[in-house]
């Protein structure tokens, strides 16, 4: 029987686990919820309902896992343990500060429920973390590092979007070739915040607007770019259109350390993604989980769990047998 | 309390666990466990007993994880079964078609004793084969390719030696950069063995061996070298010590794959180790599996289990809100 799934937030996201239940043959889509009004929400999968949010809790016994695709900054907190009251849940939680607080809070409601809830699911946090916490395991004695990009950041690029004369921008992260090379040979290099990653912004002002102010505007931002090598190019919104549409993303985890009685040798692990498309990536990661998630529950477990609780094989749709012979 | 060590068989592995122990502040060597004259082996750690494998049972109390470090052709089908019966245990059992009928011998005897016995642990199988099922799982619709290099392969070098006239030998696998290339940006290519690898050899000659014949029988040699471009170099046993006295090792596992309504966006997974010493990488990852091992089998948990099948958390000596606060 396939396990049927249900979307929380329609977004670029929302779409982004659409697409991969698609691809997933164990898996079914029964329905998308949604806070717009649901006519006039259209979606890609023939003959699936679209209704709003608040009858969700109606459905809990047609859905096997609900999918959340909220934002971490306000709709996340809130729906995440709500909704686990009623589902098998998975979110995408990626404020890294604020998990512990929202695991507590996710965990007495899924317990109380008898359900099983992921958060933080997705490649940082996610896949990243995972590779963390298998290199930090087998490397006791190292040093980690988490480069971004090449990519867009969309906090970043919302951010440069509410300077007075912005029309529109997007905003990339570019890891520093030279501090990716110093890190995968082993070097073990102390790295500020302006060593590893550049900012390059892409900005269409208004009419008339004072270009230099906006430069320097987005240069000297606090938190956001006055701790980087920032570079500005204004354009024109058809450039930005037709230049600057996709959502790519990735970056690098690497870990060096050392082993031997005498720490002689030294060891790199490197996990890295290329990603088209950061919200479809992360709702393949997602979709994941929600598998994990139902098997979990199945078989007696409740709670708020992270990948760094899933056996692997969970993920997967094939049989323990299968993996041996096949991937191990 | 800490984890209590055991180590079966002390050879390049064996001490590669020794040292990996001592990396790990929660675990603690009991003993050492070895075929030869126990009186001739002499360890690392200082007051740590010798003793013959046979005495092995008798400790079953003292220790809690037994570490196997045997070969995969002739020990470990009979020890890991065997020594099941009486402990926790790991081993490193890496012959790929045959790791399901390992698999079925060491379940049954792990189960009835109420043990849990971790195989195949290590980096290939291990680490990369858990890149690839977690790499599957997150994008159905792709293509895995591994590659190994470069490094030493034990196996090659052994083979060389067996040849008439050989006196010592050292084998580099190396993977051919344009592959490699062509896989990281996303082509995938179609590559035969060939096309992945090359061979590249370094030979001690004894004096007045016919060369040419040599080198002929290194790069005819079936399964071994007649599928590879092979490249053979003789040096002297004095420049083999000093140059190749290292078992560097390491690859790549890459797999790309497709996202999106119409497939529209690709994604490049690469996970890659370059190890120093390929011994105590392994060791390494085998002393985070037995940590993983004590703490299942203390929650009920019995029988054979591979890396597909441990909570990443488990290898930890982290908790969990500890590992959710700082890696995830």
């Amino acid at each position: 029987m396939s396990i049927r799934i249900g979307i929380a937030g329609y977004g670029n996201l929302g779409r982004g686990i659409e697409c991969a239940v698609k691809q997933n043959p164990d898996m079914e889509l029964k329905a998308v919820f949604t806070r717009r009004d649901p006519a006039s929400v259209s979606i890609l999968t023939a003959g699936v309902p679209v209704y709003p949010m608040e009858k969700a809790a109606e459905m809990e016994n047609e859905i096997d896992v609900l999918i959340l695709c909220g934002g971490s900054a306000t709709d996340l907190p809130v729906q995440t343990p709500a909704l686990a009251a009623h589902f098998n849940v998975v979110d995408s939680f990626d404020t890294h500060a604020k998990i512990p607080e929202h695991f507590e809070a996710v965990d007495a409601a899924a317990k109380a429920a008898g359900k099983v809830a992921v958060i933080s699911a997705g490649w940082d946090p996610g896949m990243f973390s995972l590779n963390r916490l298998y290199a930090n395991a087998i490397l006791p004695d190292g040093k980690d590092y988490t480069f971004w990009g090449k990519g867009v950041s969309q906090g970043h690029s919302d951010a440069i979007r509410r300077i007075e004369g912005v029309k529109d921008a997007r905003q990339y992260t570019i890891p520093v070739e030279s501090a990716l090379e110093a890190v995968r040979a082993g070097k073990n290099p102390e790295l500020t915040t302006r060593e590893k990653h550049t900012r390059l912004c892409y900005v269409v002002a208004e009419e008339g607007a004072d270009l230099a102010r906006i430069e320097n505007e987005i240069k000297t931002m606090p938190n956001y770019f006055s701790d980087y090598d920032t570079t500005v190019h204004f354009i024109s919104q058809e450039e930005l259109n037709r230049d600057h549409a996709g959502l790519p993303h990735g970056g690098f985890v690497i870990r060096s350390g050392k082993t031997g009685w005498d720490k002689e040798n030294s060891h790199v692990i490197e996990y890295s993604l290329k990603l088209d498309s950061n919200p479809q990536f992360t709702a393949s990661v997602i979709v994941a989980c929600a598998r994990a998630a139902a098997r979990m529950q199945q078989e007696g477990q409740t709670g708020c769990k992270t990948m760094f609780d899933i056996p692997p094989a969970y993920l997967s749709p094939k049989s323990g047998e299968e993996l041996r012979r096949t991937l191990l």
